[in-house]
């Protein structure tokens, strides 16, 4: 008899590639091969020694081009910025497409690819009407940290977080509940959304905390220009707002632009509450900055 | 023989009593229990069911009238918001005049204040030319959390922070000395400076970052007036800038009224950094954008 802790944990699929082994493709491999979700793990990545490094951390099985991955992957996870994604997704349903359509796939599932991005719309938008749509699986696990690459990969990043799941409608069945099932297993709650949708919540939940966490970190800095004491108090509630300023521009430049227009909209509400602070302190008045303060206070029943 | 672990730790005092016994005072009163700094632990709130609860809670050893605390203790700690303290002061000073002056008092240490408040200026100011302001030293511990009151305190909320202590050179050496030994057995590094940077400093590095994160709260929480599940995709980097705006009205209304021209300033600093980034996104300027968030990115240099 073969212990339910021998057995493989959670099969998935026999071969998974990732496409961009950084802090999400490789946290992702990380969780995959410790729940024997697939019996192979491939890697590739544009940049050769990131690839290198994937298999030496050892979140990869075999490091291999583009190619090879999209020919032997039934899942790919496209986990590069969203710029590139967009760019790169078309291309990808075009191959999955030819391996549906040769005969030596015929009796294969046929391939899924999920992108992990910030942001849906452009990406969504770029594979519209694509004959192969429906293995297109447009996702986003809530989860990261303010660190890149490889290196920064780590297990049970997504446990107890959301994994969001757009526009689930434009995907095959199959493809959805494969997702759903990867979610799953990395100890996510699927949270199912159109994109549109997706792209408003996350410019007020994440993007903005970003662009406003880069202009803390620029203001401080310029002041060390002439006071190169100033980070001397620095405490632990400064450390806490301005941590996201340490992400990376590779990542994050193409999220503010591809959410271009939510993420204006958002920056003027938070300008106006801002201004509306300004004018509250340049007044002293009490009332107007307790009464601020108190709504404010009202997140207390969101965040823990 | 009596082995070092029975001796007490680090006696102080014999009487520390505790103005405010909230997050700061509640915290500084387990820490000192916990050394064994001083034989009576006393302690006065504005509301008594705050001393009630602090005694519940075991942070002192009594809770007293503020006239018998000023009477009885040889360390005051005022740890209340920054506007009741700058009014308080005076009157504490003059009650240690008059102990100090009565025959009495006369071979017993002299007695010291210290305030831990978050803004320095005004406080310095009620006291200044005070006969007996060498008894009092301007601190502030640099630690705390969002939260507030007897139930906030907890051990070791100071270890590895820096301990400010400022114009050292307007009190007397001994008080000096003994708040060093204060800040030593807390587990700070004693950083000195004059009130004026002090407040300029905090206004950078701790009053800006709570700004925001009000605002942010406010953005958000508006937001949700007509998009209830706008919260559903918050995740680790909206909690962690949105952290501070839990923060007490009671505390911050006075910080920010107290160093009101030292805010704007840093506030317009910010606003102008924030409307660099706006016209970044709105002229979709990849390059501008990477180069503000890689300028930010600086702050991994000092925020680890």
């Amino acid at each position: 008899m073969i212990s339910s802790e021998d057995a493989p944990a959670f099969p998935l699929c026999a071969t998974i590639g990732i496409i961009g082994t950084g802090l999400i493709g490789g946290s992702m491999a990380l969780d995959i091969r410790h729940a024997g979700l697939s019996s192979a793990l491939l890697g590739t990545n544009r940049r050769p020694e990131s690839s290198a490094e994937a298999l030496r951390l050892g979140l990869i099985d075999r490091a291999v081009s583009l190619e090879e991955l999209l020919c032997e992957s039934e899942l790919i996870l496209l986990c590069i910025p969203a710029g590139a994604a967009a760019k790169m997704l078309p291309g990808i349903l075009d191959r999955i497409g030819e391996r549906i359509r040769s005969a030596s796939a015929s009796d294969r599932p046929q391939p899924v690819v999920l992108d992990v991005c910030s942001v849906k719309g452009v990406i969504v938008d770029a594979v519209k009407g694509h004959p192969f749509r429906g293995r297109y699986v447009a996702g986003h696990p809530m989860s990261g940290t303010e660190y890149s690459g490889p290196s920064a990969a780590r297990e049970d990043l997504f446990r107890g977080k959301a994994g969001i799941l757009c526009d689930a409608e434009d995907s095959d069945a199959d493809a959805v509940a494969l997702v759903e099932r990867l979610y799953d297993a990395l100890g996510m709650r699927t949270v199912r959304m159109d994109s549109a949708s997706h792209d408003v919540h996350t410019a007020y939940v994440s993007h903005l905390s970003h662009v406003l966490s880069f202009a803390l970190a620029l203001t401080v800095l310029e002041k060390e220009k002439d006071d190169k004491h100033i980070f001397d108090l620095a405490s632990g509630g400064f450390s806490s707002t301005v941590r996201l300023a340490k992400s990376n521009a590779d990542m994050w430049v193409p999220v503010f632009s591809q959410n271009r227009k939510n993420l204006l909209g958002v920056m003027d509400a938070y300008l106006a509450r801002l201004q509306e602070f300004r004018s509250a302190v340049e007044a002293d008045d009490a009332d107007a900055m307790r009464s601020l303060i108190e709504a404010a206070n009202k997140i207390r029943r969101i965040i823990k």
